[in-house]
């Protein structure tokens, strides 16, 4: 089965804490806002722009993003948890 | 007797939650705004760019869609109960 | 008399709840903002876009439209009561 | 002496409301922001589109129209009082 | 000395109550925000449109205008008050 | 040491309130925000109009400018304080 | 490991405040929102214009910078303390 976001959208799935140790990143305790480590999974239909052309997407699947950690919408998928966002609330990409 | 939306907004039927794990999808009693599933039933007149060209829906009918519980406004036609909502409150199409 | 709407506005009579159930439609009782059934009697003078055309109207003289209760100004006329709203605050056409 | 209103501004001399009738049209009491009747006297030096041409109006000097009793700024004239508005709080022209 | 306003601002000297009336303009003292009479003694820089062009003011130096009252941030120079404010604020040239 | 603001600021010094009467303007005490004399030290790079272009700036270095008091930020070089603020928010130059 | 940017943001590494004196730049304590020098480590993607084009930057990797100290997302990346921001909310650069 798959989901396919629309508009500007992304599919991520978020890294659990343990495992997103492995590129060295950790969060701070004291941020307002945690950001988290995720995988993009599948990107939208695309934004549309004042011309009416796709604007391109700056994360592709696969790409390991930083993310805000309540930005998105929480959708569990056979079994798997994941969130549903707009590509411009994602932080950086991790590489 | 058929219902034509106005603009970008699309008209959706509701998929009742004993059905809707069809997919495999459930969604998270936990999230703050559940999403829910629907099938697309009537695509609207069309958004207007601001060339004065109409903007193509990414959706079309027929479509399962995950959309917000509480995005839309509730009508009854014949009996059965829908959602009128604009097209970039929808977060996917399930495929 | 003639009442002219200006710019994206149009002139709605509401169509009395009784009389609304001929379509078969019945707006449930649960919604925040009940949408109400109206027929279209006179469009506005048009929306004006990014490049001073005139956008066309999505409704017509005569359609009957799915709309906000309180969405529109009420006014009177030759005794009837009409609602004067934004064409964008229609959610949709009923045929 | 004359008051050429700015922008997309019109002066509109209010109808007073016994007067109001004429043509039929009786606000109703219950509606929250009560239309008024009043008559263009002056419309402004012209809203500015983003191309640099100036906009029409939709209302000329005579027009009887239908405004929010309290959306313009008052200003008194040789004694008589006047409301100043921008065109699109105007409702409806009256024909 | 001279004051050159920025951008779309016009420097403007109040108009004294008593001398305010020989327009015949009285304001109504149950006006919530009572407009005032200024002489327009300097315009800005100009405002630039989208394209990066200037746009003509549509005041010029010595126009009597209608302004809000305290719509402007208060400036004394030798001596004398003025009000620096937004030329889209001004409500009318008085002729 | 330099500074160079970003996009549309500029950074200004403030001039001294007992030296600021040099030409003859004097901030009246009741003015609910202050404006205050300053001299521009730098302008930034430059703010981009829709067509990717850059705006020329409205203020050049050593200008004697008339400034909201706090719509800046505070900024202390070399033993001195400074304020970095957009170019918009700066209501006049003195001449 | 590398940390890239998404759209306008940019990667920042703070200067200890100890450190931060070396300019000269002293930040005074009464400013609400004390602004914070920082070393910009990474660029973002780039922001899209109206056109679909890419806008640079305007700092570029190894900036010194003058950034609001609260104004970005913290994010730790092998045991150093970083910020990411939108270019647009950095004050200046200092050199």
């Amino acid at each position: 089965m798959k989901i396919k976001p629309l508009g500007e959208r992304v599919l991520v799935e978020p890294v659990k804490e343990e495992e997103a140790v492995k590129g060295g990143i950790i969060i701070p305790d004291s941020a307002k806002e945690k950001p988290q480590e995720g995988k993009v999974i599948a990107v939208g239909t695309g934004k549309i722009d004042k011309d009416g052309k796709k604007v391109p997407f700056n994360v592709k699947v696969g790409d390991i993003v930083l993310m805000p950690k309540y930005g998105g919408t929480e959708v569990k998928v056979d079994g798997k948890e994941y969130q549903i966002m707009r590509e411009d609330d994602i932080l950086a990409v991790i590489g």
